[in-house]
């Protein structure tokens, strides 16, 4: 399995380091990284991944900032995954972490690498152990904060 | 006929099982599921289910947040399933489920559940009886809460 | 001529019928109709109706609720509408009406007929009568309510 | 040199009309002119008349009103056209005045002439003449008001 | 190494040249430059660059205006550019300078260049040097203002 791992420079966290850390203990991956500047960058750059350096799915890390300008940054960003996706028949595990979630930057940088974490173990899932994701369905997941929980219980 | 079905771990209920349950009640189908973590994993997860493991049709079915940034999620889902039944010329029936439609945990799961199963007879229309949906059109239909009906009495 | 007639079951009003009565008064047409539960599975349908059935112009017929998620799902309906046309070089005429465009259902119902009849005739004219738009190049017209006319007078 | 130009039985000035009198006085064209209802039709309009009637450029003439939802069509429609452009690697010059930009019908009028009088050069320009825009690069050039002139003067 | 350098007339500061200049300074390139009317011009421009003068990489520099429709033109244009990556499989830089982002004429200069001149350096870098990028990852890199730095020093 080639996991393909793109971060930014953007980031105020290591994204990247934190995913391969991550999918290591996971399972016997190799892994593609590629950095590029901010998350508009990241469609193409994940598009690559998969065409040219053969990646099975990737892992698409960025940290949009919280003004109204970085909201729309990061929606065009998702529309370009959501699209390299279709364009490729495979999957791009979006992981986006607005600096507005938190409140300061310890509580920033802990939020990026749990919710990376926690995405890498998707990402592993979708490939490996997709049983284990259906047995998961409708139960509230959430990738950083605590879980909703299903709303029958 | 193959159908589809495509469901979340973000979800609340488990709306991919409910779907399952409905569409066996009206014709004898074979069904492929697969369960991702959210809507925007949907769109290419609806298209795998076309090209590589031969639905006829797919369900989409998810549950997005109440907040601003959860509603710019379901929006580039929806952009993407859109895209998706363009690329494939086949239907997607997108079934999402705003958790702030509902007031509580127990109305959510209702409307889930009865959005999901009236999704699932349009779906099983549109391929087997497009001529039961013929005899409806213009009649304000509604899918969850109830139908609105003709503006002309 | 064969012209694709596509409208939905959510709609308040059938258009659908409407439209195929209005073009039938215009010209010796073929119809093909196609019903679907709502707006956001029009673009498909009338990639299908054009591809498949061979139509010549498909309209699109719908009618969008007033809420604000409504609106969206108009927005994203559109866009796929622009999208089907571009990858099938062949027009579709959007007839949308907005629930919150009339005060009541009376109007409603007569903005729905008034607004389809008048898009029919633009249909016919799109494939049969180019000139007669040319003609009218400018002149503020408007489908439904009454013309804004030129600016110029 | 073929232009193509698309325009629109909504607006309420012949911006067709317009264009091709400017077109003439500049170069020796061939113009093809095509009429659609509104700016909604123009993307696929002027996709055909680059692939079917072999224009080498286009320009798509609008004028979407001033309420909400004729800014979400004019957004919809100007999506249209650049994917439009991409589709075909020809440039599509948008040239939109919005009802709401001007303060009575005379002086919407003007506008219109005069912002569609400008784009028809830079049409020109972007064929013929390319080393004339990139004289003027960073200029601040408008097309209809006053330019805005360089920022360093 | 052919970096493709895309601009407007509509920019009130020359960031085409200085681009030129800037990308000069770090490595032996030859460059092709396309100057177009406005931003939204730029989406085709760029692909036309990578497909029809074969550019390894292209800068699309643009300044959008402060009001309301100048945003919406911005985005509809950066979404372009997404889009233009996908379909090449290249990177295209986007340096938009917003005019409501300074305070006045010679501060927006100034940024217009910085941001240009440090965006150029970051295009060389995704072609010739992507370790570089790798190394800088998650250190909260910024184009123009100051960097934000990492959220854990």
């Amino acid at each position: 399995m080639r996991v393909g791992v793109a971060d930014t420079t953007f980031a105020r966290v290591n994204m990247g380091a934190i995913a391969i850390d991550e999918l290591k203990r996971h399972a016997s991956v190799s892994v593609e990284r590629y950095t590029v500047p901010g998350v508009k960058d990241l469609p193409v750059a994940c598009k690559k991944l998969i065409e040219e350096r053969r990646c099975d799915i990737v892992m698409a890390l960025g940290m949009p900032g919280g003004k109204d300008k970085d909201k729309m940054c990061a929606h065009e960003a998702s529309q370009g995954l959501i699209h390299a996706q279709l364009l490729t028949n495979h999957h791009i595990i979006e992981v986006f972490v607005h600096e507005d979630e938190a409140e300061n930057d310890a509580e920033l940088a802990w939020l990026a690498e749990q919710r990376t974490r926690e995405h890498a173990v998707s990402a592993i899932r979708l490939i490996l152990a997709p049983k284990e994701l259906e047995r998961d369905a409708g139960t509230g997941q959430r990738q950083g904060f605590a879980d909703a929980g299903p709303a029958r219980r």
